[in-house]
C-alpha cells in the first residue's frame, strides 16, 4: 500500500525517524533509566516497539491507558502518573495480575486507591508546576497514612513540566532546583522510585532514578525548538482540495490536529490559519488539487488523540496500520 | 443513573437547553430553511432530534459524517459542504439510496464527483472566507463543466465563515456584502439552492434559501459572546484530583476540551491553564477533591470530536447516552 491510497486526513510516522528515536533515547537512558510516557501516542503497537529497546516499566495518564496496556500483555509495571479517585477498574487490573501503581498527594487519592484494589503508590510532589502534588514538606506525612492504609510506597514522583521547554542552560539550572525538592522529599518517604522528567530534561534530571519521556518517539514542532537530537516522526497527511490564486487548502483541520501549541508547520509553505477541516496555506510553489502535503503539528499528545490509527511509512510505502488504541477515558 | 456515576471527563447535554435551542432555531428558520450542520455533535442521535423538529436535509463535512447519516436512516438529503477529491464511498451511498449532494469548486472536483458516482453537486463559491469556493465570476462555467460531466446541479453554496463572530450591526451589512456575491454567482449557476449561513449570521442572512448552522443546539462560550438566544448546552464534566493552597486541578484537558478558540471557562472559578489531562483552576470558593465541576469549552465542534459518547442529562439525572458516533474520516 502507498500513502496515495490512504484516506486523508491520516497519521503518518515515519518508520526511520521513529527507529532513530528509540534508539537515541534508550542509548542515553537504557533499561529502567527510563519508563515511556504512553500518553504522547496512546499506541500499544509503539509502545510494544518502546518494550523491544528494553523499556518494560512504562507511565500512563489515564485509567483507559492502564487497561489497554496491561491487556495487551504490556502491564509488568504500570506507573499511573495522576491522580484518581475511582480506581475500581485499577483493581481489577492488579487482581487481573498487571502491576499498577498509582499517584497520591492527598488523603482522599490515599483512601480511593486503597478501597480500589491498588496496592502500590507513589508520593506525587509539587516541584513547581502549578499542578497536582503535594508540598515538598507533606511528602514524608502521606508516605506514613498510604502504609496506614495498607499500601506498599514505591517512592516519589515530580513532575517539572513547566521546564520542558525551557532552553539550556536555564533548564539544567532549574530542574537542579527542582529536583533538589524532590530527592529531599524521597528521604521523607523512603522507597527507591524518584520518578521524574520528560523529554524537554531527559539529560538535565540526573536526580531521577527514572524519567517519564513520552514525545522523544514521535517529537512535535514545540519540542523541535529546543533541539533535542529527536527528529520528527509524525505527520499529518492531508489532499489539497481546493486552490486559490493567492492560497491553497488542505483537508487537515482542527480535529485532525491540536492547536493548544499553535499552528502547524508544511514545509515549503506558510500556514494561515486552520478550521474544523480545513488548513489555509500559501505554497511557495503552485500546488495542484489533489496532491498530498504532510503537515507538522506543533503538539504530539493531543493530536494522536484525535485518531483512530496511524500508518507507520518509510517514503511513499505503508509498513503497518496500528490502532490508536488507548484514546478515551 | 447520576452525573456522579459518570466516568470523567464526560460530556453532558443538557437535555432543557439543547431543546429550547432546538425549539428556538425551529421557529426562526422552520424546515427546509434549516440544513443542520453535523460536524458541531456528531452525533446521529441528536441529528434525529433535529430531524423531528422538521429540519430532513442535513450537511455534513466529511465523508464518514456522510455514511454514519445514511446508515442511520438521515440520508434523505444530505449535503457534504466540503470538496473532497476521493469519492468512491459517497458514490457508494447514493448507489445505496441516500441522496448526496457534494460541493465543487474546480475542473478536479467536479471530475471526482462523476467518476465516484455522485449525481448532484453546488458549486461552491468564495464570499470572502480564504477557504474553498471558486470566485464568483466562474461558479457559471463550473456548473456548465459540471452539467458537461453528466451532473445535476442543484444550485451554489457560499460560506461566510468569516463573519460568524463579528459584532452587529457590522455582521448584518457584511453578510449582505457577501451574499450580493452568492445571489449573483446563483444567477450564473442555475437550480433552486443557495446555501450558505451558520449560528452566527442566522437571522442576517436573508439571501440564502438554506442556512447550514451547526453551533446553536450545544453551543460554546466563543458564541455565547454574540447573544444569540441560544443557551450553552454543552459542558464537559470533570473530577477535581488535587487541592493546594492557591489552585485546585480538574481531571479535564486538551485530551477532551478544544483549545483553538482559547480557555474553556469554569462558573465561579478562574482557568489558569490546560495539560493534556487536566485543567488548573482558581476557585472562588474552596472545593474538594472528589467534587464534580462542570467545564465550559471554547469551541463546541472539535470539542465533541474527542469523545466517544456524550451524556443528555436533566440536573444530576443522567437521561441517555449517545454515541458521538460521527468521528474520524
Amino acid at each position: 500500500m502507498l500513502i496515495s491510497d490512504l484516506t486523508t486526513p491520516a497519521l503518518l510516522v515515519d518508520r526511520d525517524v521513529l527507529d532513530a528515536n528509540l534508539a537515541t533515547m534508550s542509548a542515553a537512558l537504557p533499561g529502567p533509566r527510563l519508563r515511556p510516557h504512553v500518553k504522547a501516542h496512546k499506541t500499544t503497537a509503539l509502545a510494544r516497539r518502546q518494550a523491544a529497546h528494553g523499556h518494560t516499566g512504562f507511565t500512563c495518564a489515564t485509567v483507559r491507558e492502564c487497561e489497554v496496556m496491561a491487556a495487551a500483555g504490556l502491564g509488568a509495571d504500570l506507573l499511573l502518573a495522576n491522580e484518581v479517585l475511582d480506581t475500581r477498574r485499577l483493581g481489577a487490573l492488579v487482581t487481573g495480575g498487571a502491576r499498577v501503581t498509582v499517584a497520591v498527594d492527598s488523603a482522599e487519592t490515599i483512601a480511593a486507591a486503597a478501597a480500589g484494589g491498588v496496592r502500590e503508590v507513589l508520593v506525587d510532589v509539587n516541584v513547581g508546576l502549578a499542578r497536582c502534588g503535594c508540598p515538598p514538606e507533606k511528602a514524608g506525612d502521606l508516605a506514613d497514612a498510604a502504609r496506614a492504609a495498607g499500601l506498599h510506597v514505591r517512592g516519589v514522583m515530580g513532575y517539572e513540566g513547566h521546564l520542558m521547554l525551557v532552553p539550556a542552560p536555564d533548564r539544567g539550572r532549574l530542574t537542579r532546583d527542582a529536583m533538589e525538592l524532590l530527592v529531599r522529599a524521597a528521604g521523607d518517604v523512603g522507597g527507591a522510585v524518584i520518578s521524574a522528567g520528560g523529554t524537554g530534561t531527559y539529560l538535565d534530571n540526573t536526580w531521577a532514578t527514572e524519567i517519564q519521556a513520552g514525545s522523544y518517539a514521535l517529537m512535535d514542532t514545540a519540542y523541535a525548538g529546543i533541539g533535542h537530537p529527536f527528529g520528527q516522526a509524525l505527520s499529518v497527511l492531508g489532499t489539497v482540495i481546493s486552490v486559490a490564486p493567492d492560497h491553497a487548502v488542505l483537508d487537515v483541520g482542527l480535529k485532525s490536529l491540536a492547536m493548544d501549541h499553535g499552528l502547524p508547520t508544511i514545509e515549503g509553505a506558510e500556514v494561515r490559519f486552520c478550521s474544523d477541516e480545513h488548513t489555509t496555506f500559501v505554497p511557495r510553489d503552485p500546488v495542484r488539487v489533489g496532491a498530498r502535503v504532510r503537515v507538522l503539528p506543533a503538539h504530539v499528545d493531543p493530536t494522536v488523540a484525535l485518531h483512530e490509527r496511524m500508518h507507520l511509512v518509510d517514503g511513499d510505502a505503508v509498513l503497518e496500520t496500528w490502532p490508536v488504541d488507548m484514546r478515551g477515558w
